[in-house]
């Protein structure tokens, strides 16, 4: 164990050592093991989108064990994925990566802004997950809803030394479409998650829009550089006693990809959690992007 | 046990041996046992739709012990009926069939797309059962709800060996009556089913139509041919890793139901779940047709 | 199924239509299924006798695959083997042959006359077994303990259509060693289990000696024909209301197990629960001796 | 409902309606229904005393059927037996005669003067019994634990609506064999029955012995007349409030089991439960005896 | 994962991925990782001969951090300790090496062969621990509760993913104290083990000796060589389907120990579970001995 981790760990000082070995098993597996950077692969587009917008692209991706493979093959820390998905891998891969079972999923019929709750910490036991994953949609009319069904989840996790990462995604309710990725939003999404004693959260990338009207007095200035708006959120996760990992959305070029990617390097994130862009590309351009993260997080590009 | 069974067998490699059995019962039952191909009678529709509906056009079939006889004098894989209907003839065909207890229903007279809970696991344990069925309706304003009962439902049966058959029925919401059986809409639902945890899911047969705009893209190409579709609604159940049955809908000509069948068969379906194909005709009528079904999935036809 | 089997299931008449699906299970399970009659490996001698005593003399038997094998090939009803031996095999041959978890086990060391209860129903349930096997020593201090015991498990099995197999061994207390396979003894701890609730009721073949003195005018006459004795054994289960089994005892010569087999069926006995001389032989031998058992009970010898 | 029986009713005034209904239909079922008498068919003597000392000297009685039918035949209120023999005709004769199940036994080699429990309130419940049975043995080493049993065992029958009988047996410590029949003790025992919370409480005619020096002085008097040592027993059951019916005991002349019937009747007692008296007799006789006492009840004889 | 570790878990065909995910870290840990053999840190020997005994000799040993940095150090595949002792480290160690949670314990004062269950499954999950471990004493009076004991905890630990370490030490009873290490003595304790569900098996290092009269027929030629003696051990695990470990006892030469492992590997045993032999050395001749340890499982020397 580096002392990085170490001391990552300490920040966790409520959680008992079950939680703590899960957290370190994330944070020391893969090529990234021990500098406390994270690269995550999570694939639950499949339930977001449906399979065809998901994976017609790169038809090996259809199948649950090549998003298992491709993890660990690219040296991730962690793999995430909907109930189905890990049960179809779980056996085949036990002990090889560190699973997140994500355990509520929306889709695109969705007529509300809410999420299904579609696996329980029982089943992270027994498929051997080291964390169960949950979105929340802070501004909707269903985050109060969402907010308490977190609550209890993530309480019975910690009690069997399993970790939750919440994914806060403001959208609904108030919110203007602009505002959903607006800098002032993302970090008090990201707040809310770490005061639902989320060991990791994960966010968008903010944009430099500021929605709240309230707000604009505390966030005058230039948040111009991306790397600065990846600290402000770091900040709001109790100045980075949390960690906080940033999704990259829908796909877009490698290049922007590591941009991003260094921004939040510099900006104190702890990391990726890339999915559309490692599983929609080739395999082969997969594990090549996947190998310049890996690299930019080690500081080498 | 024939090598293909065990095949499919190994690919649920996160079930107890329970489980394995139960889908192994259905597996070998019948004229199809062994070869991974299932013909399942369903008789659910005097819930759906009323019994003069359903069983006034044939009227032996008003008895419950019609069906169970129907289904293993046709040497049919298992028989799925609702919790009365089992009652009514779980005694006298004990361990004569593999059953699958519908656990909720929908009745004509719905105000919204939703259906009841109407048994649990308890009951399929002391009725013998293999499987849970459990009907789900994406696209529905209800969907979350409908998926969060199969979570908890299919967690408890996992648990006690019992098997779940999800039924994919999108509908309701923002979906297009044409759209209910839309490619891209069918093989979203199924993989809904798979990402659930589904050992078995059934679907309808989808049209060439492709419902949500996003989807175009993924969806471009010819999908004229019905073996087609199917073979890709094959592919969004985890590329084969799940068994996918499907459902004929309403009666009609017999030649479109062995159609429909060699489609199924070609494109990779692991069989046909017919209901009122079979028990609305007479008894002969429908022996003469079951038997042509188990002969065109052995390819004898 | 055969009328044979469904009048010996409608004689359960109280039981759910699970437990009679799994005595139907057995029963028509094998080269004997739908006679009415079984043969049934049980292997627990490796923790009665330890596996040296157990298994040296024929090697591959060391190995609980092995014994899973030889009932599937030699076409019997149903394997019995304590919780480890199942949990070694139950998933490749889920769904090939009924199995029977033998809850309590004793050992060579054992300083009481009692068994230690070594699995549980939920065992029985995600292991996918058919029935679960205990052992009562009436006449021991300890049956009243062992019935006790039996009877919680048993009513739980019974709730969840698991059925319930009692090992009758009377032993202890004020028995004497030629008491333990007297005649009216036997008859005795059979129609206790069968009292208990057993669906199936295992004894050892008994002598024509009468241990109770208050029993000898009971039975006056001549007991010297085997199959005599065996259709009294039976006679005290209900009067054929329930099935019995008789074992084997220790390895002997293959001409006195026939002869055995032929008197349980000339005296109404269900069958054989033939372990160490099965198991102890060369499989080929075994499988020779098993395939005459069969034909006994087919009537064919 | 009689008024007899109306009164007998409101006796048991912290009942609720469903034992309050169960001892109803006891009271009002067969010949003497309405009367407030009782006779009641108890078959456990196969957990007693084993099948061939009880059953041999009359072949029928091997199969539980019989006894159900003999209990139907001759117009009695009740049949009590242990789990497997309620179990092997409960499905037949639901609904024909009110049965209690007898949910502890003892057996012929018990080296205590304990029984083991082998039943549960809810076995009475799947099976329809109105009553569960239980033994005590006042004066044992082993009474404060039976009497803990039936504690717990009563309450949960009384929550659900299911009566108690207690059968009080003292036998064991210091207790000579003449005084497990004494007045003193047969009336120390039934009182302790109720106490206990017993709806009806059976016990054996008692002798004139008195056995507790302490009690010999509130003993003065004589007691030569049985239906005087009957009525006192029934004073000892809170006055009359509860039911008591008196065994028979071993089998004897027809004639002694009528004089015991008539003083049981003129003592004030409610019945007879009559075994042996009863099943080892052919059944004709048996039937012509019971219709006597029948009768004797009904003040006919 | 290499080829030999998948296989290894393939032979646990009947447990869920967290029982398999929690067998590959041990497996997988350390420099053993991936080769199938396993070097263990055990120390409870302060609970069975009290803290003077067990670390007098080398002082930093009072310590739990210090085993727990001696485990790591040495690159062994987990530390064993009970309760207390790992609630010390555990926090500090999260992540660092997989925990066994010994949960029954005996004493130096104990009065009888049996131990205290000392911790739970709720404990080890809290704690992060990879396996619980319990000790049985094959042989001894209190055998029996023993089993019942580990059955319930060993059944829990299964459902939520935990593994099962099972210490079977023969002793008490008709046991001679040569017979303790006997080999027929010690293959029954393993097979015990076995039989009981345990994922790895622990046991001495049996002797020549064969202790049961009974035994001596299947125990028939040369056990002279160490290695035979392991490899009979293994085979009495179900022929290799299970993990087998063989523990030291007293501190002895480190030659001795390293023959010991040498022939452990050469008979086909899984490794060495190690306590005295290490810690009661001063740290840098047991980090010595332990790489000694390491290379010979290796077959470097």
């Amino acid at each position: 164990m580096t002392p990085t981790v170490k001391a990552i760990l300490d920040k966790y000082e409520s959680d008992n050592p079950g939680v703590k070995g899960n957290l370190a098993r994330i944070l020391m597996q893969g090529r990234l093991g021990g500098t406390g950077k994270m690269v995550i692969l999570p694939v639950d587009q499949g339930f977001e989108h449906g399979p065809g917008r998901s994976f017609a692209i790169n038809e090996p991706a259809y199948d649950p064990h090549y998003h298992y493979q491709l993890a660990i093959d690219a040296g991730l820390n962690a793999y995430a994925a909907p109930l189905g998905a890990l049960e179809a891998g779980a056996g085949t891969f036990a002990g090889q990566i560190p699973t997140i079972l994500k355990i509520n999923s929306s889709n695109s019929w969705a007529t509300r802004k809410d999420q299904a709750v579609t696996g329980g910490v029982d089943d992270a036991l027994r498929l051997g997950c080291s964390a169960i994953g949950f979105t929340i949609y802070p501004g909707s009319e269903e985050a109060m809803d969402m907010i308490e069904e977190v609550r209890e989840l993530s309480a019975e996790a910690k009690s069997v030394g399993i970790a939750t990462v919440i994914w806060a995604y403001p959208r609904g309710g108030d919110l203007s479409k602009e505002g959903e990725l607006g800098l002032d939003v993302t970090a008090y999404g990201a707040h809310m998650a770490a005061l639902l004693g989320a060991h990791i959260i994960k966010v968008k990338l903010p944009s430099a829009h500021i929605e709240q009207p309230d707000a604009k007095k505390a966030y005058e200035g230039d948040w111009n550089a991306q790397a600065d708006r990846v600290r402000h959120v770091v900040k709001a996760c109790f100045n980075g006693r949390r960690l906080v990992v940033f999704s990259g959305g829908a796909a877009k070029s490698a290049d922007s990809v590591y941009q991003d990617a260094r921004d939040i390097r510099d900006g104190g994130g702890n990391g990726s959690i890339i999915g559309r862009n490692a599983f929609q590309r080739p395999r082969a351009d997969a594990l090549e992007m996947l190998d310049r993260l890996v690299r930019i997080y080690k500081g080498e590009e």
